[in-house]
């Protein structure tokens, strides 16, 4: 059985010696002192290493169960649920009219990545809830606030997002369920949803659907599509629940991981829903909240492979197997650890350095959205709005290649199911797929995002990174900031290029759009660990009382400026290569 | 449910158009023309086709189960197992003496790709047997050979090979198995071993173990091991089957994919075991069969990558979605399928070029284990040997790393069992693992292949490259060439590296390792795609009757080249940033 420990320390350095988020302007932030976040976190981890982790291999066994349309959760969820909800994590960040505690997103993020790396598929009930919350404070009229927020703040009431349909996930222009308007001013929902995560569960006493469908008079494609609100039970007017809606889940999937979260085909078949937002401006309401959903997705990826992590350093301590080539380790043993060996300390390092760059990124960009949101920051909006796709596609590809590397290091166990380590990687793998396929992600960050604005946010991006660069002329920060000069040279380049053959042709810039991702990823990952780097060192300056700490993450921002950020060139050299390789054959010849 | 095409055409490009084997000087080739090579694969193809491929997925599902000490494999694999063995297919390239066919190697292998692509976990019964024929052709007596083989060659019996043990795998100098002598010039077997493939099952009338264990006097480590032969049911000497021996199945593992194939822990309590060959030699019995068994993995890896590709691309010409940004391309649909993308045109070529080059790659390297076998050449077994664990740690990296992109076309579909692309990314993930993890490979490669023989077998290799750079000076090929010959030069530069460093400080060497053999595989594929084109232009030049078919194989090999082969820098950058970048963090750090 696989073993989690939340890694609160870690997490306390990238807060407060990377981010500074005490002294942060951004309103909200002066309240998180270190003894402030560090009790948040410890009370966080008690519950992820406690109740979370305890299950999570469990919902992996058992999964979900569809019996006379109610799905039964794997034991032990239930119990848990209740414990997340008692200790209000999910009203966290949220307003206080509606019970929650207004602290900044990035104590959610902070506090999230732990409760994912526990259990993904338990928090993705909370998680899909917080999604609709966020919709439905966006969009939703003053009155639809009160009858449902309160409910889904403290988990009495679960939420979900209805999107995909049989033929169609990524264009949902060719959505088909239609929502006829009723006299009373509600519409009638009719259609059929799948890939519904949480869609159907025995752990809350009602579920609002949030559901994209066609309204008459949209016209075609994505512009004819609205936003729904479909109970599953009907509300009264004094919040008590009335009759069943017309909802209901038609199957629910066998799938290749997250198996302890329900993911379900729903079937509306003339359920009551109510219009949030503007009609016909459904997917405008689905794009505002898409920043804040796709870094939860990129904190997915990353979130697997810490605990992956943890356990392959675990099993590559205690595991016995040959000699150090360098002189024997462990005289009184049979054989040396595993840990002796170059080629594990490779896998284990690239986890590492990978881990810890991908948490400080991610909490980076939380805190964007803290500023764009709390101080209507326009800049910190455009820059995450450019980083999020480089978050969710780079960091869940890497999350998932971590995880098979972790599961590399038990051998054979690695590969039964009771030692827990294919789990993290099979829960890993579909974060590449879900909230927009990575590729999409590509699209996106290549196809609009570098050229929105005129450009204005990737600009910042590399005035930041020259920033880094130039930085106070520390020399002995001089190694680090040659490797985030040489990624961002390569990175620059890229975008030269795409600029030069992406007008002409669309598909030069197209060929190279998820290497062009990955470009930017470890670019942002190098960006990072020099911004860690630094911190290290002026802690380190400081006469900090834990300099192994410090020194730990100077190693390993080394190991990533040598042995990582080296991949720019490579994805620069593919990019390069234009389109002309990667279009050459006939449909036929595929 | 996925489908499956088995490539015979792409497979007689090879064995013909690329390795020539029918104008081969390996004795048995002379009998390899067209037609027959033909005759064969269509047979083969219409198993794999009709037989093996529709119970794959039921294995999947079906998984095998412990009943009463008998395993229970899925529905329907009997039936296909008993069809394969009708076929003869398990004694192709067997001596006619014990029932085969005598068939060179190489059509094993070209047969065996199908038949692993269409059903890995089935066909494993079979690989596992033809292995421990192997051991016994190759070191066991007389009597052990008339006794044993003809039924295993018919696969009325089937054999499997027991060498990991709970506390060790990689390490065989651990094992606590033992071997005590009996009077009658037998041994009693005692011990458990762990990971055995079909160790057991309902498909064999007996099972032929092949057994690692330690005999008294033998010394401490890999030094004290001896092989054994322990049958499931003693064989009387009129070849009857007589009582039940005492080796029994503890349980079975519950995997992450091949769940068609038993994983067994086996207990032998004072089971009766027959040495095989001398006492104390078992390690170089068993080294002696790794060469084919590690070719066989490497298949394994990428025939995964072959049915995921196909499925795919039909995936691709079928599913609607989005636009063509140069224009529509269906303007009487919804919208266009995926296939007009350039990042969906980008995983597909991966896939694509990858596959091809493995098949060729491959090919080649089970000619040379006929050439080593059938002519006695000492230089092809030094090639191979060479080669091995390339052949096995990169086409199984990357085998893996192309199911999981043929997985991402599906989407969402991807991560549901029901479609099947999941399977094949389960399935594949074991490759990396078994019979060697590809860590070990990296270190066989570096430790021990490299230096080999002073070092003669990578100048072999270059001596390779260097003439297929050099060529015959057909301009229309400059381009592949220069592409190779630059892989080429960062594969001597590393080795260079290694050269001047790794006698220092091994851990330089060891720390790179694994790119290395990343580095030695994109060489290895990018020397047979310049083959593969040669032979292309070769066709076209000649007139073919098909010139789509060759005009393809020029644009994958030069995908390959543009795309992939460029990776050859980046495992250079990181092996020459040494040992001290992996090795920089105290234990205490991770």
């Amino acid at each position: 059985m696989p073993s989690y420990t939340a890694p609160v320390k870690d997490m306390q350095f990238v807060l407060h010696d990377v981010l500074g988020i005490g002294q942060s302007d951004i309103p909200g932030y002066e309240e998180l002192d270190r003894d402030t976040t560090a009790a948040i976190l410890e009370e966080a981890a008690k519950l992820a290493e406690g109740v979370l982790a305890p299950v999570n291999a469990i919902g992996d066994r058992e999964g979900c169960h569809l019996e006379n349309g109610v799905v039964r959760t794997p034991s032990g969820f239930a119990e848990a649920f209740a414990q997340v909800k008692e200790g209000g994590w999910n009203g966290l960040d949220l307003p206080e009219e509606f019970g929650g505690q207004n602290l900044p997103y990035v104590m959610n993020s902070a506090t999230g990545e732990f409760f994912v790396s526990a259990n993904m598929a338990l928090n993705m009930y909370q998680g899909l809830t917080h999604g609709a919350i966020s919709a439905i404070l966006a969009h939703g009229s003053d009155d639809q606030k009160a009858q449902y927020l309160p409910k889904m703040v403290s988990l009495d009431w679960t939420g979900t997002m209805n999107l995909t349909e049989p033929h169609c996930g990524t264009d949902l222009g060719l959505i088909r369920t239609k929502a006829e308007p009723q006299d009373d001013g509600s519409y009638a929902i009719t259609g059929q949803k799948i890939f519904i995560s949480a869609g159907e569960h025995d752990m809350a006493e009602n579920i609002i659907h949030l559901v994209l469908a066609k309204a008459p008079g949209g016209g075609a494609g994505t512009k004819g599509i609205s936003l729904f609100i479909v109970p599953k039970f009907m509300v009264n007017d004094d919040g008590s629940l009335g009759a069943r809606n017309g909802v209901s889940v038609g199957s629910i999937e066998d799938k290749m991981g997250i198996h302890g979260n329900a993911t379900c085909v729903m079937n509306y078949d003339g359920a009551t829903g109510y219009l949030v937002g503007d009609l016909h401006k459904g997917m405008r309401a689905m794009f505002t909240m898409m920043n804040e959903a796709r870094l939860g997705v990129g904190l997915q990826g990353y979130a697997q492979a810490v605990v992956a992590y943890e356990n392959a350093v675990a099993y590559a301590k205690d595991r016995l197997q040959g000699r150090d080539v360098t002189g024997t380790k462990n005289p009184e043993g049979p054989a040396d650890p595993l840990l002796v060996h170059p080629d594990i300390r490779r896998v284990l390092m690239d986890q590492k350095s990978f881990v810890e760059g991908a948490r400080a990124f991610t909490m980076w960009g939380a805190s964007l959205i803290d500023r764009a949101h709390r101080r209507q920051d326009a800049e910190a909006d455009g820059l995450i709005s450019l980083m999020t796709p480089v978050i969710k596609g780079f960091l869940t590809d890497k999350g998932f290649d971590m995880c098979v590397q972790a599961q590399q290091v038990y051998g054979g166990h690695g590969y039964i199911e009771e030692w827990g380590m294919s789990q993290f990687a099979r829960d890993a793998r579909i974060a590449m797929i879900y909230e927009g396929a990575n590729g999409v992600q590509a699209l996106d960050l290549v196809g609009r995002k570098l050229a929105q604005d005129g450009g204005k946010h990737v600009m910042a991006f590399f005035a930041l990174v020259k920033d880094e660069v130039a930085g106070a002329g520390d020399p002995r920060m001089e190694d680090i900031r040659a490797a985030l000069k040489a990624a961002s040279k390569d990175l620059q380049a890229a975008g030269q290029y795409f600029m030069e053959n992406g007008m002409k042709n669309p598909n030069d810039a197209l060929s190279g759009s998820t290497d062009f991702m990955h470009l930017f990823g470890h670019a942002c990952l190098g960006l990072v660990w020099t911004r860690m780097a630094r911190a290290a060192y002026a802690a380190l300056d400081a006469g900090t009382a834990d300099p192994a700490f410090y020194e730990a993450k100077l190693a390993t921002a080394r190991y990533y400026m040598a042995r990582q950020l080296p991949a720019t060139a490579l994805h620069l050299a593919r990019i390069r290569s234009g389109a002309a390789p990667v279009m050459a054959l006939a449909e036929a010849d595929f």
